[in-house]
C-alpha cells in the first residue's frame, strides 16, 4: 500500500477513472442498475494508484472486495475487530425551522455518495480522499493509518426505519423494516438505540477502523450527527468459533458462507419486497450487558445448562461434538431432557439468522463518582468467605462496569429474530446473566457495482 | 496450549513444583533476594503442564518470559493492545472503622502473592489457577481464552506513592516516588487518576487481555478496589514507529531495549534508592485526550510545526530522516528556527525516557444525554462553508468522544519528566489540541525470581 503522499492534500476534484479490477470478478447479477447517474455528477471516482502491499504488510494485507451483488461484511469471513456507528439526517435548518423533506434526501444522497466513495478507497488501503468544503490547507487525510495494510477492512451500510418517511420515500422502505417491539425484561438506553443510517466497519486492525471512522464521520457535518457508535472484539480463534465473554462459542450454528442455507437465510429475494433492496437483508444489532461477576461466581453447570452446551466443548448438552445437531428429546441421567428447554440453545432453535457478533468490555469507560469508580465490590472485609469473590461487585459495580455481547445479526425477515427473542425474553435461563441495553434495526441495501453509489437505487430517474 | 481443563476446577491448593524453565535463561544478577518465603507458606505455583501451542496458534504464539531481572512489559518489543488497570487497597474494616497498617500489609502481600501466581500462569497461556475462598462449584476460569495462544501477553505491577505509607513500610517507599505537582493546564479528573496498586496488561489478543485482567481482578474483592482502568492499542505498523491519532509517529526518539543508553534510562540503580528497588523503574502514566476535530482542520503546517517533524516521514523539521537528530539551531527558509522552540519535540529535548504509550478511540463511551450522544457538531446546516467540517464538533462534542493518547513511560527518574512537562504546560504548541486528564505515577519493581512474589522484598524476615 502506498503512503499517503502530499498529493492527497489537494482539494482538487477527483475524476472518474476506468481503473482496471484486479480482484475477485465481478458477480453478474445485480439486483440494483437503475438510476446510476441520478443524483450527481463524478460521483465514484477510482484513485489514481492501485493497492500494493506496503513495508510492514503482513496477515494484515488482506482485501475484501468492495463492489458485488452483496453489501462487504456479510458473507465476509469474520474480522476480529467492529465498530459499529448510527448518524441520525440532519433537519435543522440553520435559518430556523426544520429541512423541507427533499432537502434532507439531497443530504441523504450527498453523505451516501461521499461515504461509498471514501469505502471504496479505504478498503483498498487508500486516503479516503479530500472532504468537500474541507478547511482550506487542512490535510485531506488524518494521515493514521499511513503504513498499515487494509487488514481486511469492510464497511457495510445500513437505513433505519425512519429514514423513508424523513427523506419522502416511505413507498421504498423494505416491508419487513420496522422499529422492534419492546421485549420482556428490555432496559434499553435511547442513547444506544435506533438510527436512521448504520455503518458497521470491520477489519483485523483497530488502527485501520478508528482511521475508517474518522473520515466517514469527518465526511457528515452539516448532513447528518452521531448518534452513537459501540466497538467490539474477536480473541484470534482462527478457524474455531470464537468464545464470548461467558467463555461459550458463539455462532456455532451459523449457516457457512456460499451454501444454499446461507443465501435462504441471508439475503433478500421475497417478491413482495421493493426492487431496489433485492439482494440485501436486514441487520438486527442489540448491546447486551452481561453480569460477569455473577457468572463468574455461578456453577459450571448452571453455566452450561443456561446455554444449552458444554462450554469446554461447545458441544450441545444431548452429546456429540461442537456440531452435532442438539436432540431436544434426549433426557439427562435424571430423565428430564439433558438440553432445558428454557436453555438458551433450546429458546432460539429454528431462527434462522446470521450472527456475527462481537464482545465488548469497556470496563469502567467513564468516572462513576468521586470514589473514582470503585464500586467493584461490597463492604466485605477478608477472612469472610462469601465476600472473598468477586460475587461481591456484583449489587454496585454492574451497572458501571460494562462488557458483553455487541449481538449483531443478518437475515432476510427481522421478524425471525422478534419471535425467536420473544420467546428468550418470556424465559431464557440466561436472562438472569443478561440485559438488553440497546437495539436497532437496519435494511442493508445489495451491493453495488463500479460507478453506483449506495443510495442511488432510491433515486430513480423521474 | 492447552485448553483449561477440569482439573483446573478443583479448588485443593496448589503445590510448589520445580518446573523445568525452557525459556530465556535467567539472567544472573537478581535485585531482591531477600525474604523470598518471608510471607506465608506455598507462595508460588509452578502449573503442572508446560504450555504447548494451539491448534489455531499463529504469530500470536509469542511467550514472553515471567521471571528475569526486570519485570516484563517494559523492555518488551511493545505489544498492539494494552489495558491499564490502579487499584486501592482495602481500607475499610467489616466490623467498623479502618483496618489496620498490619492488617493492610497482610492484604497486600496475599494480593501480590495472588497476582504473581495468576501473572505467571497467565503470560504462559495457562488457566491462572483457582481463586481461593472462591464459590463452591464455580469455574476456577471464565475460559474465554480456552483456545487462544498467549500472543506476547505480559503482566507487569506498579507500586503507588500512597501505598508505602498504607502498609507501613514507609522507609522502604522509592526515594523518587511521590505524586506528580499539578502542571498548568492540567484538567484531571480524579476518577482516572493515582492509585495505589497498577496493572499493566499488554498483549497481541484483546481477549487474552480481556481474560486475564477477569483474573486479576477477581483475585481482590475484600483485599483491594478497582480504582481506574483504560484500554489502548496501536496499528500493525511491524518495525515502523507507531503512529498516534494525529498521524504522527510516536516514539521514535525512544532509546533501544539491549542497549547501555536504555538501561541507564530505565532502571534504577541510584545509591540512594532502597536496596530492595534496584533493577527496578519508575512508570508516568498520562491519560492525553486530543481534540481530534480541531486537530483535522488545522492546516498540514500548523500540525507539523506543532509536533517540530513532517507527519509524513517523521523526520525532524530541520531536514533528514525519521531518525536524524533534530538540529535547533538550523533555521528555515524565512531565518528562524525550522524546528519551533515551543514545538513538542524542541521542548522535550534531553528528557531521557522510555515512551510506551498506546492510542485509545473511545469514541462515545457512554449516553451524553437526551439527544443521544448527538453533540457532534453544532448547528450550521449545509452550504455553508465554514459549518461544514468537523471543526462544528469541536466546541460541544470534544466534552463526550473521548479519544487520544495514553501516554506511558518509563524512567528512573520521574523528575525528568516533571521538567518536561512543565516546559510542556507553559508553552508547548500542541496544547490547542491536547487535555490532560488522567494522571498516576508508580514505582515498578524488579523482576523476580521463581518461588519469589513480586512484594516479597518489602517484607524481609525480621
Amino acid at each position: 500500500m502506498p503512503e499517503r503522499s502530499a498529493s492527497d492534500r489537494t482539494s482538487e476534484p477527483t475524476t472518474p477513472a476506468t481503473a482496471s479490477f484486479s480482484r475477485r470478478a465481478l458477480i453478474a447479477s445485480f439486483a440494483a442498475t437503475a438510476g446510476v447517474a441520478g443524483v450527481s455528477g463524478a460521483l465514484v471516482a477510482e484513485a489514481r494508484e492501485p493497492a500494493s502491499p506496503g513495508p510492514h504488510a503482513d496477515a494484515g494485507r488482506r482485501v475484501e472486495p468492495f463492489h458485488g451483488a452483496h453489501q462487504p461484511g456479510i458473507a465476509t469471513a469474520q474480522q476480529r475487530y467492529a465498530l459499529f456507528a448510527a448518524f441520525d439526517l440532519e433537519t435543522a435548518d440553520p435559518r430556523g425551522g426544520r429541512l423541507p423533506a427533499d432537502r434532507v434526501a439531497a443530504n441523504f444522497a450527498q453523505i451516501m455518495e461521499r461515504w461509498t466513495v471514501a469505502a471504496e478507497r479505504l478498503m483498498r488501503g487508500e486516503a479516503p480522499g479530500p472532504i468537500p468544503a474541507n478547511v482550506r490547507d487542512a490535510p485531506a487525510d488524518t494521515g493514521i493509518a499511513d503504513g498499515l495494510a487494509p487488514a481486511g477492512l469492510t464497511l457495510t451500510f445500513g437505513l433505519g426505519p425512519d429514514l423513508f418517511d424523513r427523506i419522502g420515500r416511505p413507498e421504498q422502505r423494505p416491508r419487513r423494516l420496522r422499529a422492534l417491539p419492546a421485549f420482556a425484561g428490555d432496559q434499553l438506553q435511547a442513547a444506544w438505540s435506533g438510527g436512521e443510517l448504520l455503518v458497521q466497519i470491520c477489519g483485523d486492525d483497530p488502527q485501520v477502523l478508528s482511521h475508517a471512522f474518522r473520515a466517514i464521520r469527518g465526511r457528515t457535518p452539516g448532513l447528518a450527527r452521531l448518534r452513537w457508535s459501540q466497538q467490539g472484539f474477536l480473541g484470534r480463534f482462527g478457524d474455531g468459533t470464537p468464545r464470548n465473554l461467558f467463555g461459550h462459542k458463539d455462532g456455532t450454528a451459523n449457516p457457512r458462507a456460499g451454501t444454499t442455507a446461507f443465501d435462504d437465510t441471508v439475503w433478500v429475494t421475497a417478491p413482495d419486497e421493493p426492487a431496489w433492496f433485492s439482494g440485501g437483508t436486514y441487520l438486527v444489532f442489540r448491546k447486551i450487558r452481561m453480569d460477569l461477576p455473577k457468572w463468574d461466581t455461578s456453577t459450571a453447570q448452571q453455566q452450561d445448562r443456561s446455554i444449552g452446551r458444554r462450554r469446554d466443548t461447545g458441544a450441545p448438552l444431548s452429546g456429540g461434538d461442537e456440531f452435532t445437531a442438539p436432540d431436544f428429546e434426549r433426557a439427562g441421567p435424571d430423565g428430564t431432557p439433558a438440553i432445558p428447554p428454557d436453555s438458551h440453545v433450546a429458546l432460539v432453535r429454528g431462527a434462522p439468522m446470521l450472527r456475527r457478533s462481537y464482545n465488548y468490555d469497556y470496563a469502567f469507560p467513564v468516572a462513576t463518582g468521586p470514589s473514582g469508580g470503585a464500586h467493584d465490590h461490597g463492604g466485605d472485609g477478608p477472612g469472610h468467605s462469601h465476600g472473598d469473590h468477586p460475587h461481591d461487585h456484583a449489587a454496585a459495580g454492574h451497572d458501571s462496569y460494562d462488557s458483553g455481547t455487541l449481538f449483531c445479526a443478518f437475515l432476510r425477515d427481522p421478524g425471525e429474530f422478534v419471535r425467536a427473542q420473544r420467546a428468550l425474553a418470556e424465559s431464557d435461563r440466561l436472562n438472569a446473566f443478561i440485559r438488553h441495553t440497546g437495539s436497532a434495526v437496519f435494511a442493508v441495501p445489495p451491493g453495488i457495482r463500479p460507478g453506483q453509489h449506495l443510495a442511488a437505487p432510491l433515486f430513480p430517474p423521474r
